[in-house]
């Protein structure tokens, strides 16, 4: 395989791609209620303390810590309990020595008192009687009991401070941050209902082939559908940009390099999915010069499958040539798009989804090419073992019944089966 | 902690609801196109064979591979090139003995011929010019050259065959099938434009409390943010479900019986999160059997946080209580809805995106409960350690910081620093 010594590694194409592109993260503004997934342009302090007031975070009697202090179940301190908390709404009740408030979780720890006791460590000792949960039944006035406490009570015990969660000014969540489900509740939790978030990158995706027709086409002899068009699409959604489609494009010089005109003009990324014929590559690489500079960076890389990639800059934006080949194109955008696109986004790395397995079988290789294996997982022995899926008929063998992938390295002659590899799943 | 001790375990709990839930996928009509994370409802087989003809890997010269047997560099096979195959048609050309056709990659192989040798086994042995890219130079006529051959070609080299990547009538992808993006393009590349895929279960948020506050508003003394409606519609959406949101339901029994049966004549699911005091937990219950039978099936479980869970069926359908705590809530949310919905959406479980990690430091755990631990991740010397996130301030520290969880088992009295557990990453 000495074709691949003379190209560069993934490694190397990717420095060079990098040493051109300089991202702008543009911000645009985003309702935090639709913004699962999408990025932080920028940092997020918070507006005020959280929580505003001194929170209980049990059921239980606001009192003062002081008031317990040597209590035990023989010699218990006594409280008047003088009132009960409302939820949501302000108590006027203020408590003084020897008193106590009845809260629940959640609810403001009266002026006064600085510790809540659980109602499991209190014991009614006077007064109306409580109802079942152990509530101060309807109608009773206050100071309507008393309650023995069996235990001290440490000051702040059970109680949330004003801005122990958050103080006011502090960040909150960083920006490049790709919000999770419980972001958007920390952003609401200080009532931030709008953010700054990046702006999903455009990406072009145009497929190129004059065998190629739409998938709701029945094809003639010697023609194949149209898929990459939609499987990059889908991966443009799961890197978080937004796919722009076109028509399938000939392997014409000047109808070729009006359709990349047009997206190019539309999109912030392009990418080709080239005819994969020697000379199809010649003209995709013509119509990326053609449509800025310094145009193609990168023309083929010791990748299996994925050798006849380019990488191009134009006028600033990335444009990408893809091998036609499925499997490959996948391969490749995973590669380089992927990364693009997360750099548009000024998203911070996230933890990829990978697996640890035992290679099922030998799987040979050729050292000065990166090969990425598809394997298919399955569970021996309470074991998983990863196995190569291989084959020439690459569509649904391969890409449907193999679950990722794992790298053989460029230096590596093979890789024994046994070998626990790491396989980063789809 | 003696309190858990009476209450089922997660697993039981799941086991009662399980025995009582009948689930029923129901399909619905989806453009491949948008399939992108939907579940599959019904098996999908091949309308026709792929490929539909026999198609070339490589760029080369289709021919008889008994034309080349015994060939060496030495003593090469000499064929007469009689023409080119286009790209996406069919060419009329047929292969005869001592013939060869030049064919691009992805195209379709000439009749007669059963083999193609790549271009880089081959030289020019006379007739025109070839083009640079070792194309038939235009205007050349046929036959315009021969060719040397120096090794022997075997029989279907560099071709696949008719129905080698799937036949007509085989299965290609199964119901409960969460579709990839390559998945799609198996779909497409058979003509298969429309899917049956799992009608996405309807799931009604209610948030309770009278102190809870729409995210907008400012708060007054003793009110909070609404923040559950928000992160749980954000995790329904994970889960493959349609979120359904409602105004905050008061702790009123008519107010929130009301709110209740809208929810619940809209939505397949119906999750309320809970007043999280005891009297409110027993509001809640009754709201819930009061909407079908059975109703309320499990109320407490042995887990924290989450301990006051609700989960019922009412009239055949799922209904949760959940705490209010912001954690609580997300945890039972995942241990119990995410599961009900999968079900009801057909789907076949996916791989957790799991992680394992050297814990950073002493977990203490009272047996009898199973605890889920939240944890921020560190790589300290090349290894990932878990560092769990306490705290009462549950909302920024505990959510917000970490990056997944671990369950303490039910029978456990802790784990030791520096032992490794499985995370499973938000």
């Amino acid at each position: 395989m000495t074709e691949f010594l003379k190209l560069r590694t993934a490694e190397e194409a990717w420095a060079v791609f990098l040493n051109n592109f300089k991202p702008v993260v543009r911000g645009e503004g985003c309702r935090v209620a639709d913004g699962l997934d999408r990025t932080l342009a920028e940092d997020v302090c918070a507006p005020h303390d959280l929580p505003a007031f001194v929170r209980s975070t049990v059921d239980g009697y606001a009192m003062r810590a002081a008031d317990t202090f040597g209590a035990t179940a023989g010699m218990p301190a006594y409280l008047d309990v003088i009132g009960e908390a409302p939820m949501g709404a302000l108590t006027k009740i203020i408590v003084d020595v020897g008193q106590a408030v009845l809260v629940h979780t959640g609810g403001m720890v009266p002026a006064g008192a600085d510790a809540v006791v659980m109602l499991e460590y209190t014991n009614r000792a006077g007064g109306p009687l409580l109802g079942a949960a152990g509530q101060v039944a309807s109608g009773g006035g206050f100071p309507a009991f008393s309650i023995e406490v069996s235990r001290p009570v440490a000051g702040g015990e059970n109680c949330i401070q004003i801005g122990e969660d958050v103080r006011a000014g502090q960040l909150i969540l960083e920006a490049g941050r790709i919000l999770r489900p419980q972001d958007l509740g920390a952003l609401l939790a200080v009532g931030i209902v709008e953010i700054v978030a990046a702006r999903q990158p455009r990406v072009a995706i145009l497929s190129q082939g004059d065998e190629v027709v739409a998938p709701e086409q029945e094809p003639g002899p010697g023609q194949v559908r149209d898929i990459n068009t939609y499987t990059l699409s889908a991966l443009v959604r799961r890197a978080g940009g937004i796919p722009l489609t076109y028509p399938i494009a000939p392997d014409r010089q000047e109808a070729l390099d009006a359709l990349a005109r047009a997206a190019f003009e539309q999109a912030d990324v392009v990418v080709l999915t080239a005819g994969s014929s020697v000379s199809y590559r010649d003209l995709t690489a013509n119509t990326i010069n053609g449509l800025g500079k310094p145009g193609v960076l990168v023309h083929g890389v010791a990748v299996r499958p994925g050798k006849p990639t380019i990488l191009a800059l134009c006028d600033g934006k990335p444009v990408f040539g893809l091998p036609g080949n499925p499997v490959s194109c996948i391969n490749i955008f995973q590669l380089f798009v992927t990364p693009a696109i997360r750099l548009l986004l000024g998203a911070r790395p996230r933890r990829p989804h990978i697996l640890q397995a035992r290679l099922a079988r030998n799987v040979p290789a050729a050292a000065g090419r990166a090969d990425f294996v598809r394997v298919k997982l399955e569970e021996r022995d309470g074991e998983i073992w990863a196995v190569p899926v291989f084959g020439k008929s690459n569509l649904i063998n391969i890409l449907v019944r193999s679950e990722g992938t794992f790298p053989v390295p460029l230096d590596s002659n093979g890789i024994p089966a046994g070998t626990v590899v790491t396989i980063t799943l789809d």
